[in-house]
């Protein structure tokens, strides 16, 4: 498909790299999922569509991809211990997968607005538990763990020894990596070493969710889940593996210990991690006030913005900045998007209608010509370059700036070939729809397509009153459809129209 | 909220009784869900609408419901077997999550086409690998089972000594069962009896899913998943459990078998069932190729229909048969549907806009005004009455027949209470979409409201340029709007427009 390679910067060697898929025309991506205990944040949300934009990219390179998010179900609430006393029936209980169910339902709801790609697998953590039990017995029997109260720990120390190297991905000093884990209070009790960390937990009485292991009843450590289902659907060394920046410590420098641990060897290639989410320059905080929901965004209903933003906007808001660089969330700039995204739209329906033109030839190209093929080489370019979308994005701009003036003659059609004019067309929608993953929201509905009629049937009668002279007609036309919310805008070229809402 | 009691037919006693829940003002309800290896059939579309219904009626009631419906993903698919000559990588190779991810995906997205809500709790079969294995190990040490060359057997012949009503469910004499199940060829040699049900497999070397169990490496057979999760979130003895008739036996009839051998309780005090779909009279069959699919039906590419038929037109078809009742599917009754159900929208949108009268009395109500009072009783007495959903639906037509006649002039407004008018359209609006689920199509978008505030203010001008004796206006703005597709009807009432679409 390309004549260049992919480049992929990798955060385990902190460089940019050709992507060279351990099975050629394979390729195995592993992301680290929601925990569906509460509703995803918008940083979240943000990498999601980092990855599902890789995604998409490694399929239009035709990869056979299989991408694996998992979904984080085994919580960690707690019986309010009423029931002993009220000797309560079960399902007058509280039931982790009724919150489980709930978060889930709207995890992938919000997927589905964001116009995110399903993965191919989504495991659950609670359908991996007896892997999990085995991943655990195998690092004992490697001799990377102990057991410790009916609680098994991974034993850094004796990890150190074998794999002098823990710390790498996050590039932290050993001396660091002690000292933060020492604030860690949970178990401590039962650990030989604050750095240790759990892989199986005992369950205390009042835990709900439990299951029955060789050391306790109780329930796997955190960061076990990942390096199970990665390696179970993937193989023991994979491609790809994803997540957000705040994950690199301690859950995918753990993950890296327990496989190395368990299996002798590194999971994944390519170590690729999102940057975060900033508001007005400022890391999100909740002490701060300075957060906003995916929700909120979309409703409008938060006093960080002045109105409700469509998902697409939104989306191609975060893909204006690259997926390492931090996304700076302000009003301005989120109605900068919405513009730009409506003018891209606009400006791939413009190019669907351009037709060639019939004194155009298929010989020599001209400069023209040349510039409309060498933005399309562009476009992928960038693509391939660590999947560049803000320059992708700038490229498809210009391509759509050159089509809006060849289709209002501005440019001479005539020097454009018909193979070129469907090469344009063909990357501006390959990019924006599929590798993007943008949708026209405008062009969407059969009603708004009526819509668009019924308001030109009346703005023909409009102007016709206005010829006619008869302004006190043209005038009530105008009030009445400020009283729905459509405003009119009389300019040279005719009659606009716009909603509040667009 | 009501002075009837809730009826429901009982499968497992054959006659209709008094609904009360084991756990005052809770109902715990179970249905079996889908297998998803591949896409849900039209009679599971039509099942789980049904329940979908009870669901909604159950909490409508003001009880505190936890419905669950499991996914079947324990599936049965066979390695090809050429890994041992290529030595693929795991990658490159079958993997059973990922057809159940699809199907998943695509049974969630079928769900909510038809307004279904979704279950509190969804347990998947492979997250409840331990309970499973733990059940079994119950059944054995109460001698109801025996291990046979690595897989475990339900023992009948045991089962039966101490609990003679097995197949009292299915109504199925005990020779009939032997004989029916004779017939079953999977294991067969290694079963003492051939009435007897695998509720352990080992698995044979290309079978894909396996887990470790103290018999075997193997996976858990068909049945015992449901009697595992619906015990495990609902209690031992819960109150509802439902399902398509096709499963009553062997599958409901073993689930009891099982519960009962391992708990010594009946799972479910109401069992519920479903009838079947049926195309033109006859048994929907593959081999007689009188089959359609949801997907079929709702894009309308199906030599059995003439047109699509919109996801609330066949919700609409489906509740206008009881649950229990066959529903025969043929394009005049789907037509007949699509024009009901678009019909019923109208006038609860009619309703909406009517107002009392300014010289209704609060007084003594006058016959209509009782009538009107009678129906709303009567919406919900035949809910109440074992979900009769097509009762329920002739009496919201009898409802609407009455509002429209009221907002007409056709019937008296002066005689209906402005307490019995908001009574009627809360009715309306309640049991149209909060319990029979409908969502308004028609009425849906935004743009959609926006073209009949438009179309407002043109028809407006066009009555206006009639009452001038401008009929060229007239009858252009008529020409126009047929061009789009909107064609007008004068009445004495004034003007109406319909859409080709609708």
């Amino acid at each position: 498909m390309s004549t260049h390679s992919l480049m992929v910067y990798n955060s385990l060697t902190r460089s940019k790299e050709v992507f060279q898929p351990i099975h050629p025309g394979h390729v195995g991506m592993y992301v680290c999922g929601p925990t569906v205990y509460n509703d995803v944040h918008l940083g979240n949300v943000r990498s999601f569509v980092s990855f599902d934009v890789i995604y998409r990219f490694l399929k239009y390179l035709g990869y056979r991809v299989r991408y694996v998010r998992n979904i984080t179900d085994v919580g960690h609430l707690l019986d309010d211990g009423e029931d002993r006393i009220s000797k309560r029936a079960r399902i007058e209980k509280l039931e982790p997968l009724e919150i489980v169910q709930k978060y889930t339902v709207r995890f992938h709801e919000m997927m589905r607005i964001f116009n995110n790609l399903p993965p191919d697998i989504e495991p659950r953590a609670t359908a991996h538990i007896i892997e999990q039990i085995e991943m655990v017995q195998q690092i004992l029997d490697n001799g990377f763990a102990y057991v410790s109260n009916g609680s098994v720990y991974f034993d850094i120390q004796a990890y150190l020894q074998k794999h002098p190297d823990y710390g790498r991905l996050s590039g932290r000093k050993l001396e660091e990596l002690l000292a933060v884990t020492r604030e860690e209070l949970k178990g401590v009790e039962d650990k030989k070493h604050p750095a240790d960390f759990a892989l199986w937990m005992k369950a205390s009485p009042e835990h709900i969710m439990r299951w029955r292991a060789p050391w306790s009843v109780g329930f796997p450590g955190w960061h076990l889940e990942c390096s199970v289902m990665s390696t179970k659907y993937l193989g023991d060394t994979f491609d790809i593996h994803g997540g957000g920046n705040d994950l690199k410590f301690p859950h995918h420098e753990n993950e890296i210990a327990q496989n190395k641990a368990a299996k002798g060897v590194e999971p994944a290639k390519y170590w690729l991690h999102t940057n975060m989410l900033l508001m007005h320059g400022r890391k999100m905080s909740k002490s701060e006030g300075n957060t906003i929901t995916p929700y909120e965004l979309l409703s409008g209903t938060s006093p960080h913005i002045s109105r409700a933003y469509s998902a697409m906007a939104i989306r191609f808001f975060f893909l204006q900045s690259h997926y390492r660089s931090t996304v700076d969330i302000s009003d301005e700039a989120l109605q900068a998007a919405a513009r730009g995204y409506r003018r891209l739209m606009e400006g791939i329906r413009t190019a669907e209608k351009l037709q060639p033109h019939p004194n155009a030839s298929d010989d020599t190209p001209s400069p023209l010509d040349d510039a409309l093929q060498q933005l399309c080489d562009a476009a992928l370019r960038e693509m391939l370059d660590d999947f560049n979308t803000p320059r992708t994005i700038a490229t498809l701009f210009e391509l759509t700036n050159r089509t809006n003036a060849l289709y209002h003659g501005k440019l001479p059609l005539e020097d454009v070939r018909p193979q070129t004019i469907d090469r344009v067309r063909r990357t501006l929608r390959d990019f924006a729809f599929d590798i993007l993953g943008l949708r026209d929201e405008t062009a969407a509905s059969a009603s708004s397509k009526l819509l668009t009629h019924v308001m030109d049937i009346l703005l023909d009668l409009r102007t016709q009153a206005r010829r006619e002279k008869n302004y006190a007609l043209a005038d009530l036309i105008r009030q009445r459809l400020a009283e729905v919310g459509i405003q009119l805008q009389d300019g040279p070229d005719g009659t606009t129209w716009t909603t509040s809402e667009s």
